[in-house]
């Protein structure tokens, strides 16, 4: 599932909070997270105010699943944990690997 | 330290291999380990043949800092971990807090 081309940026000047969402799961388990997330996010999460992106990452070994999200602040962000559609599909998450959900600034950004 | 204003772009259609390195540490080693990733990657990793971008967060609570990196593929990253000058940052890194690279593709990006 390719959702869009358009890409996301990380910037250290962005005004963006970023959500690390870190899950860790069986190999059987990790393409129906892929595809968990990835409709979640199109359907319910991406129309949430204060929603800027969200990029499905995962692992070539099979037992990890990365959420590298944008929320517009913190608080945009916490709403949403409050919302009871976004709490379904955060606990249907949950049943496929084990999530940890960390909040984020970014320190620095290094090009070749 | 603000490295860089050249953003970081994540893209499905990227032909990159994605390192997503979680630290957990100590929130009182949590600035020192900030520091010593982007010196690291300033003077030694970005020189390094398939190296793209990095990219290093704190978490807003303390108890993680996360490296979202881009070499050009497993192999270019794979031959940057048998450096001894590489390995001599990434072990000084290790003694500041856990590390757990890992190597990701992207699977899909979502824009609001």
């Amino acid at each position: 599932m390719k959702e869009s081309t358009v890409p996301t940026v990380i910037d250290v000047d962005a005004d963006v909070t970023t959500l690390i969402n870190c899950f860790t799961v069986t190999p059987d388990r990790q393409r129906e997270l892929v595809d968990l997330l990835a409709r979640a996010t199109e359907d319910v999460m991406r129309h949430r105010p204060g929603f800027v992106a969200a990029n499905i990452h995962a692992s070539l070994d099979g037992t990890h699943v990365v959420n590298y999200a944008q929320w517009a602040s913190v608080e945009a962000f916490q709403a949403m944990l409050t919302d009871p559609v976004c709490q379904e599909h955060m606990s249907a998450a949950g049943q496929l690997g084990s999530a940890e959900p960390v909040l984020y600034t970014v320190e620095s950004v290094h090009h070749h």
